[in-house]
């Protein structure tokens, strides 16, 4: 069984349907879908989502709310239209949003909450509806019905332990199950959304719950590429990688998958791939738990601007034991999160990304630092960018750190930190953010297109 | 004025005393003298603290006491008799020493802290009544009436803060004040031991007081060298280095000075110099608190080795703030100081010193690190050695991390680990312990006999 997830681009109008339907009837093992809400067509469209959020604002805050919904039941009008539905559908598409709108009118947050989810939920049901004109089993399942089972807070929904329980449950039903994807259903009846991740969560979180043999992502792009595909022309295409390398690609630039979207089928060990709607033959990008060695060290180069440094100096630093506990203490009061602490004997840097620092928070922290941990002397370097060398058991091959700082030197790149664990799966170096694009393509030229020089005798 | 520290091997019989005093009398600006205990006189010969910590022993133990003292006072009587000074002095040593017996008696650590610190007592007395000898104005000056007041726990002397001001009205005394390293007294009257850096930290606490314009440390060695003189033959001698890159090296193999035997002198900015008794005229190498740049950007390379490194992993790692405080707290509790924490997105080390995981320590901690963090993997890797590229201002210089790199790859050596902050005097590789001889030697190379290759055009 696989769970097959069709982000926004894949179902933005009645030919993206068809691709879909096409892919899934094409794999039996495609059981459960979990769609988007219809997004954008061309470059200047606007997607579902907005059109609902500009709904849900025109109720709250007196705007002409009927022109709002004649938008968002537009959209979904044409597709029923190019798939050659019946009409009920939008009928009941329209009863429905209306039904929502008189329940949560006088409360904002809720209100918001469910007409967001609607994109995902109508098309949910266009699909399952598309799929059963051809002719195929296909069942609408409601995220409640599904068990999705999340916390109250809207916006901020977490899914329950017990959800997973009856998640597994969808394993017994026939047919082409169609879920909507991005929110779920508190204990108390409420619609919530899913602060992150979208769709590519509710899909992760149901790949988990049916222990799928795959969780199958379905974008606009053929795979995910080594580098930034803006940077370089005709970048290296990755086939398979570890889960660990997919994180540190997506922290570092890379928006594949946001952060906590993949947690669910990780903890269960589920292969992803990430495949091309609209070009379904292509490979695509295999994410797994352990990546077969294939003699590539490294797998990608990413970076990631806007960062800065504290750099503090105090003569016998490494002799006081808890001056490291105490400074991160102070930042986790402050609610920073740090991304890397290099140290040496008596100074100890903590790089932070830069929007931490602003609303006076900046001269608190720095006067928390000098009078807390009675230091000689605290700096902030601003401006940094990091580069990331990422790739599974490179440290197990002799060379890896000279390519790159060979290359970045050999472009005149100043390297400002360097930060590299044992077990680690990348290299990260502290750059001017100036040149952190020159950086970047050196060391992809380095890792990835460069003639090696041969071995010497 | 300038305040002189002579070592024990400085001390150890006549002719080093007159090598000694020649220095002293060759500048005027030599007015302060801190002296060592004798030290050894040839490879198997036994320092004349380890003669009296067998004394102290013999009393306490029931041991030959007489037998012991006896061989303390012939260490003196030897060197009194080769200085052709007055008997007298060594009856009086005699009496001093059996003073203290009868007083201390009954108290083993203050007999033993009083005994081990007459050594650099008796010395001091020697040195004045020597120079005294020689026709020069010189008195001996004991800790107490110098101002050397200090805490009361027997062996484990800190300086307290109003010795400064007594200490300063050292500048206000004629002729040569010639005073034993190594320890104070108490309020209460007790003499106390510093627990390390010996008579450094005297020079170092004296130099300060009297806010000498420098502070010469006398060995027997002509410098500091750039490298460990038994991996490398001819080392580079270093002429000039700041406080910052003497600590770097100094904690990674350098045994020159004490981590915090310079502190005094590093907060007055007092300039110390280390020189060479047996060869005066050599200008060793300086120690300031800023150091002129000469185009040389590594001043040295050092390394340590019995480290270990606890590599945990963690899925979404980096979003939980706190996690790296939580960690560090752990280690706090029980005791564990640590060296450098490398960390990547879900992953991060933490380098400790191997001994600090002795006695069972190690699974208590493991067990804490893996139930209070609820981390996903934590494995302990052995036998990692750091070596240290030491060099202030190094990282302003484009490709110096590019050298280091390709010189350990050249020679063959592993990079397990790499940290370097932008406000720091040193870049660190974590390599194996095997490798770690080969390693210093390559970046040596690297860094001093290396021919330059002509700059690309």
């Amino acid at each position: 069984m696989k769970v097959v997830k069709f982000g926004g681009s894949s179902l933005a109008n009645g030919t993206q349907f068809r691709k879909v339907a096409n892919i899934i009837l094409a794999d039996k093992e495609r059981r459960i879908v979990v769609v988007s809400a219809p997004g954008k067509r061309h470059e200047n469209d606007i997607k579902t989502t907005d059109l609902l959020i500009n709904l849900a604002d025109s109720i709250t805050n007196g705007g002409n709310e009927s022109l709002a919904l004649n938008g968002v039941l537009e959209r979904f009008a044409v597709i029923i239209r190019e798939l050659e539905l019946n009409d009920n559908l939008l009928t009941s598409i329209e009863n429905h949003l209306n039904e929502l709108i008189d329940f949560y009118r006088n409360d904002e947050a809720r209100l918001l909450d469910a007409l967001k989810a609607s994109g995902e939920n109508q098309n949910a049901k266009i699909m399952a509806a598309f799929l059963s004109n051809l002719g195929e089993e296909a069942h609408y399942v409601s995220p409640k019905e599904a068990g999705m089972i999340v916390t109250d807070q809207p916006g901020n929904a977490r899914i329950l332990p017990e959800a997973y329980g009856e998640i597994q449950k969808l394993r017994n039903r026939s047919g082409i199950l169609v879920i909507p994807g991005f929110f779920g259903y508190s204990k108390l009846g409420n619609i919530v959304t899913f602060p992150r991740g979208g769709s590519d969560i509710s899909g992760s979180i149901i790949a988990a719950g049916v222990e799928a043999e795959e969780y199958e992502n379905f974008t606009d792009v053929d795979s995910v590429y080594s580098v930034n595909p803006n940077l370089v022309e005709n970048p290296h295409e990755m086939k398979e990688i570890s889960y660990q390398e997919m994180r540190e690609l997506a922290y570092s630039g890379f928006s594949v998958f946001h952060d906590e979207a993949l947690q669910p089928v990780v903890i269960k060990k589920i292969p992803v791939t990430v495949k091309n709607t609209n070009h379904p033959e292509a490979p695509g990008t295999r994410i797994v738990s352990r990546r077969s060695p294939n003699g590539q060290p490294v797998v990608g180069i990413a970076s990631d601007k806007d960062f800065c440094s504290i750099n503090i100096t105090k003569y016998l630093m490494n002799t006081e034991v808890g001056f490291g506990r105490h400074l991160l203490e102070i930042l986790e009061d402050e609610g920073i999160s740090f991304e890397h602490t290099p140290s040496g004997i008596d100074n100890m840097s903590v790089i932070i990304k830069s929007h931490h620092f602003e609303n006076g928070k900046e001269e608190r922290v720095l006067h928390r630092i000098k009078t807390e941990l009675s230091v000689e002397d605290v700096q902030v370097e601003r401006n940094l960018a990091m580069v990331m060398v990422v790739g599974e058991g490179m440290f197990k091959t002799l060379g890896v750190a000279s390519k790159a700082t060979v290359a970045l030197s050999e472009a005149g790149v100043n390297i400002k930190m360097i930060n590299q664990g044992s077990s680690e799966v990348s290299m990260m170096f502290g750059v001017d953010e100036k040149d952190v694009d020159l950086a970047v393509k050196s060391l992809y030229h380095a890792y990835f297109t460069a003639v090696e020089e041969p071995t010497k005798a």
